[in-house]
């Protein structure tokens, strides 16, 4: 339990100053500005007072219990105070000072130290090289960080690995009025680590939304256990630092880590049903419209509107994001029509016109609430200066009020009238100045919806031979090498994994035995570790008719390799098929992720692929299947589609083979042949790497 | 010229009403508040006085000169008004009023009615329907608009169809403190268009950046040719409403336009240089660091910041928004080395960490815009609160003002330090709050020196036998139908298309001769308008080898489409190349859109198209081919590229046949086979509709 550092019953400050711009300083100001609820100890050699604060010389002479201890003294000063620390009986330090893993080697053993160091005193550390934290909760009111964002109360809770990226996140919904609960930027995460947070607020009551910021993922298996405890029942907002190849480096120049871990966040993020986002502003605006809303039951999206252009802005963004018109039905129909002007447009979005008054406003709004085919509504509201704002603006609430349904409002006004504004978010309902954004937020209430309600299995039992397969895998283990095509396929078919058959053969006597056994027409390859292209290199004949084609074929490419530590196989030829890759990859704490996409340049220049964690669920697979761009060419345009049921079951087992071998660090697929229904698809190449 | 619209030496007010809520009212409100200098005339037949304006009768009865009139009673009263401004030598009538084309037939008369008389007295209507119009130059200072944003004098000029759109982006610079300088929201856009608005716009000193929104272009061609000659000396920046199907339909409810103009406003922006938005907020954006700044010389940003996070999302940002980074030479390197702490980041971006005081940004900046290699410069600053905010300001602007560079800077503060973002913008710098923003509105501006700097050419001329295409053409024309296969292929033939040989037969009797024609292996494929899918249907035979076959496919071809009116084609059979496809279609007012994609499911799953306007110059036809994301499979994946040139000399000559003859209304090119180099690419199939 992390009561101890969100709800301490005190505080100390071990680089306490008097220098007010020292984060000792500033750490005491903002504890005394906002009202900690218990006493602060300022914890300085040379004792005297610190703003009206008594220092103390050491965490030793306080006379109460302390829970909790900031500290902003150089590195290598640190290993004196912890002791006191924790001879004190302090139960969490949170370390400012920079000066550890982020400066190389020796930071690392400092790091180290420190928290074997707490730890054999039961202490945690938070950080260090972190910003610290806040709980905004009025029964506790604790604003242990150095930063300048006040702290209003309000029910999303932020974790961020970066302090600059937290402090945006709690700066833009003070500056909507809304406040937050909890917050932690926890820099190095050498002890108390990001899960942990995410649980405690996951358990916290107050807390309804939580957003998140990572740069890298130390524990991203236990990070996703956790997530997906907390999404059934509330949201949480992910944004991960460093999508592209260049930001990626600039994480790992940041913090240190090198993986790019880019796709495996996506993958978790979708299994675990948290809310991905690149944009900071807009996973803001969305975790605004999550504090006040229940997010909708579907995602048909209603618009009401008194000006035409920014309701059409609403309506691209609101296709464009994945949400869908609602139509109305004819009772809803025929009550717009008798509610609302006749120059009124009432398809959707209904325009009210700039006329429009507080009666039109609400009764297009009850009207569309009450429609069983809308799931959410999205009002536009510009100020028109003929009528009564305050009124429409009451009736607006008065109709929100009366529905369970997400209701956003974007409002385009001078500052005139932000009464109205505040107002309305006064009423629990979130205010938007575009259009663009009011569609965005209701689409990621849609998303998480979505999410949270989609159809959830574990893996299937497959049937499989695990050792057979394992023999193969031990065969290599240690070497960190492709291991021969023939094995591979062999490694494959243990798993249920449709394969051709292939002959390994070491000269031109075994070609007679291994063309009886695969049959023509077949194929003949080159299997070599150091030949990883090999179409390219000529290392693959195909459309072999007979037995002298095939002596001749094997002639040439024995030449052709004649430098290299190469042996070659027969392979039974399959008929062309729709191309599918499906490969998969070790990623370190988190097993393997396996990749779909469709063949050739589907994957190579239009990049569109789809990455998830092994082992795969059916529900998962389907999903991973119908989430490539190219999903239409294997349902079939105009009719020419595959077994989709035969395609979810090889993913399956592709995923169940790299879960259980979790030394497999490399399997390609590539390419499949996926074939109309009742016909097995068939993997005839694979390259395999086992560690 | 507009002078009597946006520089007008008097205005009188028809409508004028004592009602403050009526658009008489607040439009001399308005025109009174922010000081018209010229005189203001409401006109009431009751006579009498509103605010302290004298009314007149008619004005008729004013004594002065008229130049702009503002119109807001009910459609069926404007004859006689219309008449007397008429008679009174008035100049243009800014129509509010509403009742016009939006409301179907009898409106769409009393629209035409109404700009014949006005014409009649070589007076120009604005609107109806319409908001009106501003100038904020200080010399006029006419806000003739009813609506309530204030007027500050800016340099950016807006032109919106849409009423509520056009306020939009008039109240966002407004509130970081910009203005505006011209303003016109048109409406039914009767008589005085929206080129022509624009044209004035281009004209003017004070303009230095243009912003537009449009629902649908009532002429496309002077739209372009104005555009255009905008463009080399001003950015447009554009929204188009409707971009997705749903969105269109919203469009053609509002404006009463029926056809989806979306690709066509495309190809046009891309054409004319105009910087193409589809979200509002990032068009305002944008808009304010044109406003402000001079357009960077290339793609490469410099990056500095003073926390990690932020950065991060800049550089994610940057490189999804096109730009590059910059990579600082030894030089640079070395002051960098020696003007930060040590703990800072080096790389791109410069992290000088939150401790960095005046001179550390100053020498980052300075060091970064010395730099040949770096093009622009975002600066991010998080108000830390240990160091000295206003001078570190007051060194961004130092530093800013030593370099042409553009230079964006991302605030992250709280409203205590507002101060320092009007002192950065005062200084001329754009401001923004989140580091995504920043690199956006770079990416904008690179993105409108691209456009501007990009090479120009006349479409090129070609050796083409415009006579016998003429001739096919003419043999159609007015039929509104589908085109025989083989004049389609004489056609493409006669532009210097190359296509396959094709004979017609018309019985078994034609057989041997079409065969020695055109040689084996060839393709019988059925002829028909009736049959649109030929492949689907089974109109096509491919590979056949001999005279046997070709009879056996004939009689099976025959049977198959035995009850539709239909004839057949014998074809060379060509073998298969990268598939392209290249399409035509007439758009109205414009000529031709041509259509450029790879074939099958590129175009049709991935929707990976790009359009353009016919006809095409030698740079616009390249840029279509890197246009599309599919463009690494042309120049060849692993080296299997296709000719290039080639395939641009068909998009050439394709784009002159349809420019040539705009009652081509429908053209596809589908598949064309492109091989490698030295190899002319193939029109194997084409569909071909002449109106």
């Amino acid at each position: 339990m992390l009561d101890g550092l969100f709800k301490p019953r005190s505080v100390a400050i071990i680089g306490a100053s008097k220098n007010p711009y020292s984060i000792g300083h500033i750490v005491i100001k903002n504890l005394a500005d906002y009202g900690f609820k218990g006493p602060i100890f300022p914890i300085n050699p040379k004792g005297g007072n610190i703003r009206s604060f008594r220092c103390y010389k050491s965490v030793l002479e306080v006379p109460d219990e302390i829970d909790l201890v900031n500290i902003s003294i150089r590195a290598d000063l640190l290993p004196h105070v912890i002791k006191e620390c924790g001879e004190k009986g302090v139960k969490f330090l949170i370390v400012h000072s920079a000066g550890f893993k982020e400066v190389g080697e020796e930071g690392i053993k400092r790091e180290r130290e420190m928290v074997e160091l707490a730890n054999s005193y039961g202490m945690r550390v938070f950080g260090p090289n972190s910003q610290g934290i806040q709980n905004a909760d009025p029964e506790v009111s604790v604003y242990a960080n150095f930063t300048f964002v006040p702290m209003n109360p309000g029910n999303v809770s932020i974790v961020a690995q970066g302090g600059g990226m937290g402090e945006m996140l709690k700066l833009h919904l003070y500056n909507v009025g809304l406040g937050h609960r909890m917050y932690a930027s926890y820099g190095n995460e050498c002890d108390l680590s990001m899960p942990e947070i995410l649980d405690y607020y996951g358990q916290d009551e107050g807390t309804r939304v939580i957003m998140m910021q990572t740069e890298s993922f130390k524990n991203p298996e236990v990070f996703l256990d956790v997530a997906s405890r907390i999404t059934p029942n509330k949201p949480i907002l992910a944004i991960k630092a460093g999508r592209t190849r260049e930001g990626s480096v600039a994480v790992s120049s940041h913090t240190g880590t090198l993986v790019d871990q880019a796709a495996m966040a996506t993958a978790m993020y979708r299994k675990a049903g948290v809310v991905e986002f690149h944009d900071t502003h807009q996973m803001i605006k969305a975790a605004i419209a999550f504090s006040t809303q229940e997010p909708p039951t579907g995602k048909r999206i209603g618009m009401i509107t008194n000006t035409g252009g920014p309701g059409i802005q609403a309506v691209d963004e609101a296709i464009e994001s994945g949400l869908t018109l609602a139509k109305w039905s004819d009772k809803g129909k025929k009550r717009l029509e008798e509610t609302q002007y006749a120059e009124a447009s009432l398809g959707n979005p209904v325009d009210v016109v700039a006329t429009a008054g507080p009666d039109h406003y609400f009764a297009a709004m009850d009207t569309l609430l009450k429609e069983d085919g809308t799931d959410m509504l999205l009002v536009f509201f510009v100020t028109a200066p003929f009528v009564d704002l305050d009124a429409i603006a009451a009736r607006i609430k008065e109709a929100y009020s009366s529905s369970p349904k997400p209701v956003v409002v974007v409002i385009e006004t001078r500052e005139l009238w932000y009464g109205l504004i505040n107002s309305l978010r006064e009423g629990g309902i979130p205010v938007y100045e575009f259009a663009e954004d009011g569609a965005r937020a209701l689409a990621a209430m849609a998303k998480y919806a979505e999410l949270r309600d989609r159809k959830k299995e574990s893996p299937p039992e497959l049937k499989v031979d695990r050792a057979a397969a394992e023999a193969i895998v031990k065969r290599y283990e240690g070497k960190d090498a492709y291991i021969p095509q023939r094995e591979a396929f062999e490694l494959l078919g243990a798993y249920g994994i449709p394969v051709p058959k292939v002959v390994e053969v070491k000269g031109k006597s075994d070609l007679d035995a291994a063309a009886k056994e695969v049959g023509f027409p077949c194929v003949l390859k080159v299997d070599s570790a150091d030949v990883i292209h090999k179409s390219d290199e000529g290392g693959v004949i195909l459309n072999i008719a007979d037995e002298k084609q095939l002596a001749g074929a094997f002639d040439e490419i024995q030449s052709r390799f004649s430098g290299k530590k190469a042996t070659f196989i027969v392979m039974e030829q399959k008929p062309a098929g729709e191309e599918i890759i499906i490969g998969a990859t070790a990623s370190p704490g988190l097993g393997s992720l396996v990749m779909f996409g469709l063949g050739g340049v589907f994957v190579e220049v239009m990049k569109d692929v789809i990455v998830a964690l092994a082992p795969l669920s059916k529900p998962e697979a389907r999903e991973m299947m119908q989430g490539i761009k190219g999903y239409p060419v294997l349902e079939g345009v105009r009719g020419k589609g595959v077994d989709l049921d035969a395609v979810e079951d090889l993913l399956l087992r592709v995923s169940r083979l790299a879960a259980d071998f979790p030394n497999i660090t490399e399997m390609d697929l590539n390419p499949i042949f996926a074939y109309p229904a009742g016909m097995a698809p068939m993997a005839v190449d694979v390259r395999l790497k086992i560690s």
